[in-house]
Parts: structure tokens; sequence; C-alpha cells
């Protein structure tokens, strides 16, 4: 029997899930592989014994250092989330010899390159499939699962928060505050959601897979980051109309020696599987050049769904206990730069609202044209005649520069009666 | 470097694809990896030295034994398919020392059990992620993705032939007969469609998922499997008109302590993300205690979508050259036993071909309600008064014992006029 003893630092939702979890399946796990987990210490600046008691004899301490420090520890797991000092403490244990399992985004997206490199260095391996789309094997998927293949292009709806919220401004027509308050109350919305619908979330997210999947690390300011409070249940109805779905979307695409990479309300053909990924799960299409395209969904978060990734990457360190860290966690594209969002290209769709009389739609269109930028339809909204009426365009491909510029001076235009909405759209295909 | 040896055995489809895979990716994969793969041998009854020329210096043999023999050979690729000799060579291989990759679905399905443990005891791997969804990463998903949690159930659609004649039906509104024929123009199906429509390759990869995710090894004749032969397009918009979609499903559940594993055709609610894997592409739905539902989907068949999964086995093989087998391969669930497809519940979906006069649903009913089966809804499809009307009823739970016994009754009456035909449902919630 393989005996691993853990450190755990960070006793909120998902650390509190990772001991349940390893309590509930104490001898499933020793049984199927072969492996006796105890977790030793847990550390949490609000720990006390009694929150532990009921999972056996587990130390408790507020100083994440003894952990760090204790020789009997094999694996730290830390689920404390954010910068710092989650950085002090992975580094510090990747230092002291020991195996790290985390679920922390923002750090990987941060710092994924160097601590692989240290985990190379030493020895030793980092896991982190909890930190995109919870224990959905994802960072498995791109890591082991496709490999050979280079990829193309990764879709994800990577943010539970977000597609709850959408789904329910789609399914129940409510207001987007509507649909945040709801979310709130079910518990899969914090009571401050800024990083999850501003898409802050979702990009850190986009960083760890674009970095797996091509081998360029790209910067957080250098992502494109829209998020969702700007649309309205118009659109969605809309969309709709159109045989289209809005999904917020983190895509990142390869062509030639450029990346682009970017977070923004999509829309998607209401038939690809992707349109159909509702509430809180998630789902990441990932495009190769051999296999083709692949779909992964499921829970995104949670407290079990998490734990499950957190448990998974335990098993596999111990498991297998003289594999190295990938070589191709370490492995970069020098040739791949980062294309700017000016020189991004997409389809667009655009809401615009406009007194209705002759020669309007033919002075939009006009400024379109100027700036190189074809119209694909045209549906001008029956309402009463004497109000401005909304006018729904889809675009051909153009560039966000392009778009950009010809929205300035179609704000601009005194029979224009409120800022236009304009929505990126992929075909998926 | 890591430098490899292949000895690849059958140059099918597949097989060519292995070599140009490894040919046209040989240098980003021994960048990316630090692996330089060579095929020294080829094996096939129809190769000639011609066409492997352009991949370089491969030998050809006409005899397994050669590479089976051959010392300088690490890894032995098998891709002839069925029993024999597929079933020789990989013994063979194991016995002389070497790894192996297989996508042999009929191999493994028969003899994984007896593979998996030559394999351990011998301290070699045996691969084989092809055999189920091509390179569609189902095999690591089970095995290494979704570990500690316990499987509820699995629900797979698994041939891309079946699913292309199906989506055909829906989408075309043809006859089965003529989406077959669309789909051996196509090449998606055999000249002998017989072991893809009949369900017998579907029932192939469900005993290996059943075997990796329950840990029981299952017998194929204990496998419930019927095809899609017997579709008709009037069931698929009858289907389509109460929100339901036919699929051709492989379902695997545990309850307790018992397992039951069937192939047959489904109806599921079309909203479902399984409803929308369509054409010859293939999904998986995994349900899992901790992580809850997981949906895997990609191309199931294909020359590069089946080398790609080839090829990441040997480059995990490569890449973590001190990985025992896992051990979970050879775990065994002894508790469990398979139920008889009498005891199966399920929802069924009836279409009937009654005369159209007063009494008649009223006796169907009865006898129905005799063999304890009652009716969720029923609709009598209108027509001209004098012919016999389709009866569409969907049922609640019920065996499948008091099903057939039933049918076997209403089929006797004499305002019956064709064979009653009945679908199962799957709500998968």
């Amino acid at each position: 029997m393989n005996k691993i003893n853990i450190g755990l630092i960070g006793f909120g939702t998902v650390g509190s899930g990772v001991v349940e979890f390893l309590h509930t399946k104490k001898s499933y796990i020793a049984n199927k592989y072969n492996t006796e987990f105890t977790v030793k210490t847990v550390c949490d600046l609000y720990i006390t014994p009694d929150k532990v008691k009921k999972f056996g004899k587990i130390k408790t301490t507020k100083k994440y250092q003894e952990i760090l420090e204790d020789p009997e520890i094999d694996v730290v797991v830390e689920l404390i989330g954010g910068l710092h000092p989650a950085k002090e403490i992975v580094f510090g244990s990747l230092n002291n010899g020991k195996d790290v399992v985390t679920a922390n985004k923002a750090l990987i997206s941060h710092h994924g390159k160097e601590l692989f490199e240290l985990a190379q260095q030493n020895g030793l391996r980092l896991f982190f499939e909890s930190a995109v789309m919870a224990g959905v094997p994802t960072i498995k998927t791109v890591t082991e699962g496709i490999i050979g293949n280079e990829f193309n292009g990764i879709y994800g709806i990577l943010n539970g928060t977000c597609n709850y919220i959408l789904t329910q401004m789609s399914d129940n027509n409510c207001s987007f505050p509507d649909a945040l308050k709801k979310a709130q109350e079910k518990g899969y919305a914090e009571a401050d959601p800024t990083l999850d619908i501003s898409g802050g979330d979702t990009a850190h997210k986009l960083l760890i897979m674009a970095y797996l999947a091509f081998g360029k690390f790209i910067k957080f300011n250098e992502i494109y980051t829209e998020g969702i409070s700007q649309i309205s249940q118009n659109d969605i109805e809309y969309a709709e109309r159109l045989g289209l779905t809005i999904k917020l979307l983190a895509i990142a695409k390869k062509v030639n020696n450029t990346i682009e990479a970017r977070v923004h309300p999509t829309l998607i053909p209401k038939e690809h599987p992707l349109a159909s990924i509702n509430s809180v799960f998630n789902g990441m299409l990932l495009d190769s050049d051999m296999l083709g395209k692949v779909l992964l969904s499921g829970e995104g978060a949670g407290k079990m769904a998490a734990a499950s990734g957190v448990v998974s990457d335990l098993i596999n360190l111990a498991h297998n206990p003289a594999q190295p860290i990938l070589s191709n966690l370490t492995y970069e594209n020098k040739a791949l730069t980062v294309k700017k969002i000016d020189d991004v290209i997409s389809k667009f769709y655009l809401r615009l609202l406009a007194v209705n009389k002759p020669g309007v739609l033919s002075k939009i269109t006009g400024i379109l044209g100027k700036h190189d930028i074809s119209i694909n339809s045209v549906t001008q909204k029956e309402q009463d005649a004497k109000s401005p009426v909304p006018v729904i365009m889809l675009t051909d491909s153009t560039s966000e520069r392009n778009m950009r510029n010809a929205l300035k001076e179609i704000e601009k235009m005194a029979v224009i009666k409120s800022k236009p909405v304009a929505i990126r759209m992929e075909t998926l295909q």
C-alpha cells in the first residue's frame, strides 16, 4: 500500500470538499488505487480543531510554514486562491521537495511557466486539473489526451455564473439584473460578482489553456476581455430568431505564427453542441489538426466537482510516483506572437436604435461600407412608426479596427438614439 | 532525445494513418515531447515496399513473428482488428517484453482482463485509446481523468455509421435503406454493414467502458443488443413532435450491486447535449458520483481521428517510461452481478397500427394495465377513418419482461395490423 501524507492549505468550500471526499472514499481509493491518503495537517486562518474532527485525527494550524517545513508531508494541496500568499506557498513547497496540487487559476495563469520549470528542475510534480472546469479533465485532455496534434483553436464556456445568467435570460426571459440576483440567491454568484461577470475569471482560464495548447505564455493584459453586463433581453430574443445563442466565450486561435486570445459574449449557432451547454455547466471545444473537433463538458464549479479534480490529481500523483512533470508543460513555441485585438477578424451582430424615416438605413450602410464592412442581412423591427426602431444587422467578416471606427461614426448620427450594441459571432465550423 | 522503435502490424486505413501522422509530425513531436519515433518494420499480408517508401526507410514483412522477435523493436502497434491473429500478436508481444498499442475493440472486449494482467506481471504497458471513440480520450478520461469517483452510468453514441444513418433519416427525411446507401457511398459504412447496424460494434465498446468504469468484466452475450434497422421515418417524426430524438445508445448502469448493460435505439430529450451529437460524431456521457455528468464528443472514426489515438498512446508510453500499467486496469469489483435484461426497467415509446373503431384503445390499455404498465400519454394519428391508424403511447417505467408479455398479447389482437414497435426512453437526468 502506497502511503501519502497531505498538507492542505485553504479550508473553504473546495478544501473542505477535498477532505470530505478523501474521507468518504478512503476504502474505495485504497482498494482500487492501492493508495492510502492521510490529511495530516489543515491550514486556514479561520481553522479550529472542531471543524475537522469528524474526518479523523487531523492537525490544524494557521501558519502554512508548518506544512511546508514538515518532512512527513509529501504533497501540499493549495486551495486558498488569489496570488498571495498562494505564490509563496507553491514556490516554497516546490523548493522544499514537495509535490503540489492546486486549483488556483490566477496563480497558474500568472506564474505557470516559472512554476513548471521549478518543478522540472527539482524533479517534482505540479498538478492543477481543477483550475479550469473543475474536475472535468480539460488539463489532462490537452496535455495527455490529445497529443501529437497541433491545435487550431479553443472555444470555452468557462464560467458557470455567466452561463447561468445567460441561460436564465434566455429561458425565463428575465433581465440581466434579475438573472444576477437569482444566481446570487442560488449561490452561483458571489456577493461581489465582478470577477465572474467581467470575464476576468474566464480570461485566467483561457491563459492556462492557451499556454498548454499552443505553448505561448500570454499575459493577462494581452487578452481582450468583455463581460456580459451589456447583454439585453432584446439581443437574446433577436439572436434566437436568427437561430443563434449568446454565450460568454473564451477564444484562442492560432493562424500561422500569430495567436489571438479574447473573452466576450459571442453568438454561436443554436444547433451547435456548445449552444446546448446551459446553466452552471461549462464546455470546451478543442479544434485539433488531426483528430478534429473534440467537445468536453460538465460542471465547472461547486464543492464536489472542484474537489473531484483535486482528488484526481492526488491519485494520479500517487499512482505513478516515477512520473516526471510532463515536458510539454515547459514547451514554448517561441515563433508565436499575440495578435492585437484591432487586427482580429469577426462577423458581427449589430443592434442600433434608429429614427424610423426614409434614408436612415442607407446612411448607416453607407458608413459601414466606407469602413469596408459588408452587410449580410438587415432586419428592422416593426414598432410604432413614430418611435425609434431597433435595426438588427449581421455583417460579414471584418476587423475590430474597422468596426470600432464605423461604430464611432454611427453613434454620432442624430438619427441614432442609443449606443450601438455589437456582438461578435463565431460559426465554429 | 528518447528513441523508440515501432513495429506496426496491419497497414490498412488506420495503420497507414499512423505512419503518415508520425512522418508528418516528426519534428513537432521531437521538439515538444523530446522523443523520436522510428517505424522500423511494417507487417501486412498485402504490403509491398513501394507502399511505405515515401515515409523513409521502413522494412516490410508479411510475417508478424519478425516484429515480435526483433530485439530492436520497443513497441508493437497492432491494427489488424478482429480476434485472430490479433490475440496471438498481442499476447506474443507482451510475452516478448514489448509494450503494445492497439485499437482492437474486439480483442480488448474479449481478452482485456487477461491482457492487462499479463502486462502487469511483465512490467509492460498495453494502451488502447483508439478502441473507443477513436482519438477522443475516453479511455484516459475514465482511467485517469475522472478518478476517485464511482460511476453511476455511461451513455454512449459509439458508432459513427449508425449515428450518420439516424441523422440522415431525421434531417433529410429519408428511409433506413436510403440512408444506409448514402452512408456506403460516403465511405461511412462498409459494403457489409452488419457489425455496425446490428449494434455489435457498439456492444464491444460498451464492454470495454463498463470494465474500466465499474471493474466488471461482462461477456458479449450478457449484453442485450438491438440494432437500428427496425427504425422507421415515422418513429423519428413522431419522436420529434414529442421533443425526443432517437439515438443508438450504449448504456451501462450500476444500481447497488447489479450492473445492466445494453445497446439499443433510445429516445432521449431533444434538448440534451447528447441529442445534438449528429452525423459521424460520437459522444459519451459519464455519470459519476462526485463530479456529476461529464460529456465527451468528437469524431469516433476515420483515418486520422483513429491514428491520433494511437499516436497519443505512443507519446504517452514514451513520455513516461517508468509508468507501470495502471493498477485500476486490473481492478475488479467482485460484488457486482449482471442484471438480466428481463429485469431492466425503462420507459417505452410504443407505436401500434390499430383499426380505428370504438373500444380498441381501451382494450390495448387494458392489456398494458394487466401487465402493470401505466400509460403516460396516448396520441392517435388522424388519418383516413377507414384505414388502420398509428397509435403512439408513452409508458411509465416498467420491466422488459412485462413489456414483452404485454406486446405478445397486443400483437395477437385482430385489430392490430402490424408488429408493434417499442423503443426505450432515457431521460438522462
